[in-house]
């Protein structure tokens, strides 16, 4: 592309929202009124591991690109901010599908109040695309961290699990009968998979004690929860919410639908721990935002993260990484 | 690499400095204490695209891309404070390579004072670097834009050009007769370009009207500035200050030293634009923060950037792209 004239068309393509941005894209950097407390996060996504070109529309690309950074946001609990893109573009691309890019970075912006205020547009042989998000909070009390879970906290999830798994999986031709509903809702589930903002700001004021996103599936992000707070997470496989057609699809490719929607990953939803007295706020807390509060277990003294089939038996799930 | 590995080796070799970051890396996001107006930038390098690594240690690679994300705070003129790091790396990179280019990066953040306060590290087939650093000031008026040139300022530089694309020549394999100091130093600029930070906050300071920073050399990067400012810079080739050993370097590669000066760009001086009457005032600051004022033309009602030879001779320069 073009670097210079993509960029004019970039910043045409651009709002700024929330009456924070003093400067935005056009200058050395963006020029933000800032709130108290920071929280800033960077993610990367890469052609032909994070995301293939066969199967995502550029839209699909730069949505999932913003969504996975945001992600993080809502795992902190706070408000979103800016967002600062860097794309790393084929020098043979047109500039149309780079804007589509940009546009589908730019749709989910504005549903969720965020100023993309910068970036950066470079050549480069593989199509890769780095966000990083700022949200802001007025007090540090008001962001929730991994490492506040304690011992008799309740584990909880805000949504079903594995559907983006079954999307990769429907991708890749799993043969399986499906109702086309639940058909499509598993491909936008792993195309465009949705940043849990509203629960994660809900669940923070509701008093959760340590969250975390589910980027890399339960079986990983409650190790990573469990081993920053220092106690044990014992999970209940059984509880674990399914997304509809997941076990389908589980079936189909021959695995385990409990285990596949443990580890498949890419789910965007947030794991969180609550102590057991403020688990009915939580749940009320969850409705309002428009997800659920599904208890998958408790914390314990001691380390890592541990998981029990139905007959209460240990179960080992190496995270799976699909992509 | 592997990635959980990889990034506890680099919490490990990260510091924090200055007392605004409340949680680094480890969370889903960092966590920092505001001032009131933030500046952020985010800038990508790609292997073989904006570095070699047959001449390119890591070392120098991670210092490179914190260099060329501060430098833009540096043309803000503003105090660094945070940068968020992420890498694209081969998976059969060695940890211990990934390592050394974080600790280049981490090296030049200790030296300017900044924390390297989250990241990101993914697979992908090609190294590839993209650092967001965040700048903090009080007040917005203490912020330098693009925008700000008049007609009658004067335009200056901070320094010297032409050293990073000399020293790509040499690198190249350019056959010419030099000091080994000349160089050696010429090999740095290139492989380690300075961001001018003390510079632009003194500039800054002493009331430049606008800045932006050369990284694309004079030519592009006076016509972005004269864009912005919507005024006219007139710029006298033969007064562009030359690295020692560009006039050597420029020759045994059959280019003018003045036009390639002007052209080769990745210096990362600052190019600004003062009222006459703060002149002096300027080039004390230059002086003061290590680096000098050198008068190189004058803004003028109208738009663009022009150049003038020695002769009074208008010269067309195109932005020569070598990197």
């Amino acid at each position: 592309v073009a670097e210079l004239e993509l960029i004019r068309a970039v910043e045409r393509a651009l709002r700024a929202r929330g009456g924070r941005v003093l400067a935005g894209p056009g200058d050395d950097a963006a020029v933000v009124r800032a709130r108290p407390i920071a929280v800033t996060s960077i993610d990367t996504i890469v052609e032909g591991v994070h995301f293939e070109l066969s199967t995502h529309a550029f839209s699909d690309v730069g949505h999932k690109a913003l969504a996975t950074a945001l992600s993080d946001l809502a795992a902190m609990g706070v408000e979103p901010g800016e967002a600062y893109a860097a794309l790393v573009l084929q020098p043979e691309l047109e500039t149309d599908r780079a804007l589509e890019l940009v546009g589908g970075m730019e749709q989910l912006a504005e549903r969720t109040g965020v100023t993309i205020a910068g970036g950066d547009v470079v050549n480069g042989p593989v199509l890769t695309v780095s966000v990083t998000v700022t949200g802001w909070a007025e007090r540090e009390e008001e962001i929730v961290r991994r490492d506040g879970a304690r011992p008799d906290d309740l584990v909880g999830v805000s949504g079903p699990l594995g559907g983006s798994g079954a999307g990769l999986e429907l991708l890749r031709g799993a043969r399986v009968e499906l109702p086309e509903a639940v058909w499509e809702a598993l491909l936008a589930r792993h195309r465009r998979p949705e940043p849990r903002l509203a629960a994660g700001q809900t669940l923070a004021a509701a008093g959760v004690s340590a969250m975390i996103d589910l980027s890399d599936g339960v079986a990983a992000d409650a190790s990573h929860l469990a081993e920053r707070s220092g106690v044990e997470l014992g999970i209940d496989l059984a509880a674990v919410p399914l997304a509809a057609g997941v076990a389908e699809v589980a079936a189909a490719v021959g695995a385990d639908p409990l285990r596949f929607a443990a580890t498949a990953g890419d789910d965007y939803e947030l794991l969180f721990t609550v102590p057991p007295e403020r688990a009915e706020a939580v749940e009320a807390a969850a409705g309002s935002a428009g997800s659920e509060a599904v208890w998958l277990g408790r914390a314990a003294a001691g380390g890592g993260a541990t998981f029990r089939d139905a007959a209460g038996r240990a179960v080992a799930l190496a995270g799976y990484e699909h992509a």
